[in-house]
């Protein structure tokens, strides 16, 4: 009769031979974590290996993702469609058991992890999530959404300053079900810990308001069940369990150093970890009972289905929550989405506004936030400034969870995290500003959103040297173009109110990756448009003004300079010159379109092109090519009023003119 | 006769009154912290406001950078180079004092802030670069390095992740002449912290090892000298002085509300705190007596002789300690540097291995690091993995600070701003390495590092798909062009072990911004050259392999690539084409020449041009033009071995060919 170690074990024989045959990956942290996961996954974790997409299952985040054989041990032993030939093919091409773990590859990864401390993040997103939800859908005998979030955790993101940022948030609202397993092995890549990392960490989460666990026996099956048993009973405050384990438990030489952190522990260790382990059996081979022992295929279907009992009684007593219940975690947004939109766009063209286009983005939420109650925002400590709280903004506070406005604190990376868990969740559409400049902070958040291929809208303001006086520590020069480097992320630079609600428009519709919307801090004057034009925005880039004939030269721009090249395309016209004006509010958009539509807007025997745009120049010579020139930032903002820094840094309508005038 | 509140109020009327006239700015901080600023500057702080330079000077950073007027008016009234007319210049063009403190641009700020929480980073830097420093030259009587560094943060710096990492690592190695004011008002721009940020500080800080002053008065005077003195009296682990205190304190109305955070307070608030600061004074004006007790100059000017006179005693009993102290100092490179960092080029080639980068950067470091005891290396715990522990290489630890290299743990960003503590302090050239992708969690400390103009070297390694099995959240795609992306930094993406010692030498000896040197995980070849060709790998990009007569089409590329396009040249040479290669390890570096030379590496009249580099494609654009095509990643990486993943995506020799071949 196998015990709870052997099971356990099946975990480490697991890791330890499939990093061998893939000559590559993370054995330690899977073997030193194995019994806290067979604590958990053959304890309270309530989840359907059939079903990956059931909502109301546990949400599970393993932070430390180098330790992904971990994940793949369990979900295959469970029984999801993680077969022992996937576990055979660790780390090969088109595989489902990647180096790391990849949301939208392995059926029951819930997010994509491996940059440290984004994980635990996330997953503070999606307790977070759950509790909205909560709130909002639960009645009287019918708790729909009633699940916990676990986290695996370990040194390198109790190290990374996001984990501070998200656990600090964590505490303070108090998120009962969250619960982390903190893997304290004192081990990191570059040797013992204690030489760079001495934290006292229990007493630092209880700074944070947790409830922590201290002093358990990573390997003691029956101290961890107690210890779950403990953050369970906790509801108030999230829990942090504090697991003293071995690093690569299991391997008799090996364990206990950071050899074996990111190596295969090679023959012979394994060898000596079988005999240790008492396992005698071939690699990828587990035996019948144990096998037996991990399904969970019976009981997570008979949890489901008691779930979906509930839901359909749900359904009868509130059908309309019922519905918006499911259209929202679906993702699908509602059907008067598109003619609401489109009239939201078309009343702003007739109000036809000078204002800021934050301003313009904050009216845009305006028009669409009560189309779409999964919207839910947040700022990092800029709210007034960056124009995200909108009329029917609610403040999420530890008491107030009916709400739908997060108040992030000065914390963008926690949040640009804490945004993929609610899209990861389901049922939220997460947008949040702060300055475009601190982007920068976030950045391998947006990176993952994109990778992972979730909606996310960032509202990025006081996008240029616009900001004026806060001066080159505040103003934006590489990050639009950094931004739109990143793979599958839309960046939109609108040029006006109608084309920031167009922004919108393609921010909430893109489900596929995130939206990152760059907004002027300064005034920008309503241009008029014809209702084709209008259409046009959505393509990312159209002709906004055009001449008579084949034009002599383009001028293209986005943002607070379209009103530039306008301007100085009137000049030249009356010099008699042929001119077309190209907004380009998306060239992520723009360079998504067909060919023959690319063509049609900037003709590739239409070589005079200039690019206006007071941002590092470098991503606009993609457009306009070695006989054209950009009218870019070279260097750093300076502190002065916005109005002194436009003409100081040539954004003036005589410099684009005699740019123009330069090549023809 | 004026008392300290009176000399405290000289910073808030300085401030109200400046950020009034500018209509722009930050008063509630200055005026907050008015009385802490009059207790260390008019107290224990040690300086010489005649010279911003003398190296014993304590450090003062404001890590609340917005608070800006608060350094200004201390700078004013101790007698730097900033007069009333700089004050009545604030946040205007060309000021010397700008929106946020700016390094280079005010005499007496040692550190560009604003961007929070980087100050408190940086600050550890400056205090790290102190003990190492004292440890190293300071000798029995001559205690030649031996100050202070002192820091101003508020809600916002505590609440961004990198004052965990800082702060983590400051505790762990006991940093005892780091003294931070924590300016704890209880609001941030959103409002009331409590809402968002819950921390006990005090006892994260203690979790932290350090020593905490706990519940200070932050306007009572006795209570901050007491404060500081406990502070100071505790030289095994930094301090952290807890004061309560009311935002924009001395304005009768707006004081404590968040309203007087980021704007001016308005004629008629501004009229009733002079009231009740009893200061009847009219702006820009400071009375006599106040400047006298402000004044700074003779205490200063004595401090620093006291320390000359030491130094010179010094210098007669360690003539060689001296001269190394003052070259350190002053960032000279030594006398034999030229001449044996090119042989140590010389050598490189001459060996002609066949290296990963990351190994030739490491050999590049045994080379130079013997001629440079200004070295202090380190990692975010990936010390193995990038080489940048080289042999003489000693770990710092608490107990032995005659070191030079730190082991950061898994922290970044606070890797960045540390390094730029160490630069700003003097003496020291720091480098570290980190994986090319997570650069993006340092990305804003590389940021300032540029703005500031200074030198710090980045070893950034597993520098494109070649990463392999650890998939797309290790792969990095648009770094590298997102490093390019930002004014003043050289990026550097050597293709051997040749370039590699080259992009090393550039890096040392670019006193003026930071470096990034972009290095693979697997094996590249050597490449032959001739000594000219060798010469030429400073100038950024280079003629590496021509054809007879005028080329038909140029190849170029980047590191690993770069054999790719020789292999691409010598097949297409075969078929009868004149093909050129260019070898662009430093594209930064390359547009810093004169046209001349960049004419005669890229002809403008050859169009027929292929970029190859594994990574974004976009900025290549700028160099093929809309008549070229870039081999480059149009998307994330995938996990499987690397070279399954260059075949993949394109990186082969074939490839390269095919597309020369496409455009002839």
């Amino acid at each position: 009769m196998p015990s709870r170690k052997d099971f356990a074990n099946a975990i480490r024989v697991l890791s330890m031979d499939a990093v061998e045959k893939a000559k590559s990956g993370h054995p330690g942290a899977p073997m030193g974590m194995a019994n806290i996961a067979e604590a958990l996954w053959r304890g309270p974790l309530r989840h359907n290996p059939a079903n990956p997409h059931w909502p109301d299952r546990d949400r599970f985040v393993l932070s430390n993702g180098h330790g992904s054989m971990l994940i793949y041990a369990l979900l295959h032993l469970t029984g999801y469609a993680v077969s022992m030939d996937d576990i055979r093919d660790f780390r090969q091409m088109g595989s489902r058991t990647p180096g790391h773990p990849e949301y939208g590859i392995t059926p029951g990864v819930e997010t994509t992890t491996g940059p440290l401390g984004q994980g635990i993040a996330t997953a503070v997103g999606m307790a977070m999530a759950e509790r909205m939800l909560a709130t909002g859908f639960n009645r009287d005998g019918f708790p729909v959404v009633d699940h916990h979030t676990y986290v695996f955790l370990g040194d390198g993101c109790m190290m990374e300053g996001i984990s501070h940022e998200a656990c600090s948030l964590a505490g303070t609202l108090g998120l009962g079900k969250l619960i982390a397993f903190y893997d304290d092995n004192g081990i990191s890549i570059d040797g013992e810990v204690k030489g760079w990392f001495a934290d006292d960490t229990p007493a630092r989460f209880e700074a944070y308001g947790w409830h922590v666990v201290r002093d358990v026996d990573g390997h003691d099956a029956a101290a961890l069940d107690a210890a779950l048993a403990a953050a369970r009973a906790q509801t108030g405050k999230p829990s942090l369990i504090c697991c003293k384990t071995c690093i690569g438990s299991g391997a008799p030489n090996k364990c206990g150093s950071h050899d074996c952190h990111g190596s295969p522990l090679g023959e012979a260790e394994i060898a000596a970890a079988r005999e240790a382990m008492n396992w005698p059996h071939p690699p990828f081979e587990i035996p019948a009972d144990i096998y037996a022992a991990w399904d969970c295929r019976d009981k997570g279907a008979k949890d489901e289905a008691a779930w979906r009992e509930m839901f359909e009684g749900y359904r009868k007593a509130y059908p309309d929550l019922a519905a918006a219940f499911e259209r929202r975690m679906s993702g699908e947004l509602p059907a008067n989405w598109e003619a609401e939109v489109e009239a939201c766009i078309a009343a702003t063209d007739s109000a036809a506004e000078k204002l800021a286009t934050r301003v313009a983005s904050r009216n845009a939420l305006n028009g669409i936030a009560p189309l779409l109650p999964e919207l839910v925002g947040g700022s990092a400590d800029l709210t007034g400034s960056v124009g995200t709280w909108h009329k029917g903004s609610v403040r999420l506070t530890p008491d107030n969870w009916d709400a739908n406005y997060i108040s992030y604190g000065v914390r963008e990376f926690a949040m640009g995290a804490i945004m993929n868990g609610l899209t990861l969740h389901g049922g939220f559409i997460p947008y949040a500003g702060t300055f475009l400049i601190f982007s920068d902070y976030a950045k391998n958040a947006i990176r993952l959103s994109a990778l992972m291929g979730i909606r996310v809208v960032w509202v990025l303001t006081h996008d240029s040297i616009g900001v004026g006086e806060d001066g080159p520590t505040h103003q934006p020069v590489e990050q639009l173009g950094g931004l739109r480097l990143i793979p599958n992320v839309s960046v939109w630079r609108p040029c006006d109110t109608v084309e920031t609600v167009a922004a919108w428009k393609s921010a909430i519709e893109c489900a596929t990756g995130p939206t990152c919307i760059s907004l002027t801090r300064q005034g920008v004057p309503h241009i008029a448009r014809t209702a084709e034009q209008r259409a046009a925005i959505g393509r990312g880039g159209y002709i906004l003004r055009d001449c008579a004939g084949k034009p002599e030269a383009i001028i293209m721009a986005t943002g607070s300079e379209v009103q530039l090249a306008v301007e100085a395309a009137a000049e030249l016209e009356k010099r008699g010159r042929r001119v077309r004006v190209v907004s380009m509010p998306s060239s992520s958009v723009f360079d998504r379109q067909d060919a023959a539509y690319r063509e049609s807007v900037l003709p590739s025997d239409v070589r005079v092109r200039v690019a206006v745009e007071a941002a590092a120049s470098d991503a606009w010579w993609k457009y306009v090519g070695l006989d054209g020139k950009v009218v870019g930032m070279t260097g750093f903002g300076e502190s002065a009023p916005g109005g002194v820094l436009f003409k100081h840094f040539g954004f003036t309508v005589d410099n684009v003119v005699d740019t123009v005038t330069s090549l023809l």
